[in-house]
């Protein structure tokens, strides 16, 4: 398909603003929604915007402000009625900009501010975008024939591999792993609340593998160099997750390969 | 064994408050330090403490405020100087004192509050008694005839069945969900980090079935007579269960029963 309204939360940088760019390229009829909290610090987006007029815009949005959330869902409710695709990229390590090494490392407020971020937003995010959700033409993703198996819209939060509990052995990251691991919580929990009725909408958290962001970069040179995928490269095998999504699937934890992982 | 040194946290009423008449009734040399928000409105506990004046402590203690916690743990060290057993009870099912049935009563706030409570609250507690945890004596659990294999000491965080993502089949309940998976992560994370060194510490997630408590109350009729126990009952069953608890155990999530839950 050629069109489709999309909307990237947490656009300014890594694998947000790349999102954007990919679907900008493979979809010359698309709107792309771009959220983040300073668009006037965010260039590489406003240089996107400018390659990209008709298809991009750009709306200030801070997911840790409930107000702020209605507000953006009350602009893209009146120039699009609808979404197609809503993805939730905003994420940090914690506030320290470094994971907790140990429990000493720990602070009420280090996690609080985590959770808020990479767990909270999103949901609320979730909260205020589903009536859009629900008025998707189902652009993305594959559609079953059977009619009541379709889906109108797509909801990606991601996350990651560090967010499963089962797959844990390393520990540490205390704040990162319970705020991801509370949003997969919150996606299952989603793709059963949106997966009943008639207008449905497929849930889904997704990993991205070690990306070289700003996210991940005190640790990249613990990371063999094909293991650190360029946000290009994970972008291209998460959207390609994305564009084989039917309600089949709704509810799941992928990787970036497309394997499923343990919660 | 006769002794041992327990903290149980979120003691006023309900599990908490069980654990604590159990433990004192099971083992006449025990100490038991007990803690709650409010000393002055714990009237049940108070008559506890008249009861068993040599052997119980109650303790005031916001599991919210970091700097709380850290003063308890001055105090328990200066009147024991360690600790065998840390049972986090302390939770809230919402701040409104019912589950979100639906997206749209999911707040910030909510989230923010219930989160707090239930996931960073016991965290941050396993922050400051670690170091009372790693000077216990082993006095619960089994015992390891293998001296590298044996414990110090038990840390149970109280989550719920609603917890586990995997077994999530029902949805709702936002806040709590998510709240309890994430304090099941912090679990695991703990179990890897206390389970490393000489002194180790066993850590598990336990579900103590739908019990007849404040928290549970606007429910008890959706649940059958059999199914809902009494605290009595459920702590009966959970403290055997911690009776059994050794390093094999460590980093899991068991129900009342005993059965292994997914997460």
């Amino acid at each position: 398909m050629a069109g489709g309204v999309v909307l990237v939360q947490g656009a300014s940088r890594g694998l947000g603003l790349h999102f954007c760019k990919h679907i900008l390229t493979a979809r010359k009829e698309a709107s792309v929604i771009a959220t983040c909290r300073s668009p006037e610090a965010a260039s590489a987006l406003q240089a996107l915007q400018r390659l990209y007029p008709q298809n991009l815009t750009v709306l200030r949005l801070d997911a840790t402000r409930e107000a702020e959330i209605r507000e953006a869902a009350e602009v893209v409710a009146k120039e699009h009625g609808r979404l197609d695709l809503l993805i939730n990229c905003g994420a940090m390590l914690h506030p320290s900009g470094r994971g907790e090494t140990s429990l000493q490392e720990v602070s009420a407020e280090g996690l609080s501010i985590t959770l808020a971020t990479n767990t909270i937003g999103p949901l609320v995010m979730a909260k205020y975008f589903a009536p859009l959700l629900w008025k998707g033409i189902g652009a993305f993703g594959h559609q079953f024939a059977d009619q009541a198996k379709q889906h109108r819209a797509i909801l990606v939060n991601l996350t990651a591999k560090v967010g499963s509990i089962g797959d844990n052995a390393l520990g540490g990251w205390y704040s990162y792993r319970m705020s991801k691991a509370a949003l997969n919580m919150a996606t299952k929990n989603l793709s059963i609340e949106l997966g009943r009725g008639k207008t449905k909408v497929v849930c889904v958290s997704l990993h991205p593998g070690t990306v070289n962001t700003d996210l991940s970069k005190p640790y990249h040179r613990n990371v063999p160099k094909d293991k650190l995928f360029t946000p290009e490269y994970s972008v291209n095998c998460l959207m390609n997750i994305i564009e084989n999504l039917d309600m089949g699937k709704t509810g799941k934890f992928f990787a970036w390969d497309g394997s499923a992982l343990p919660w």
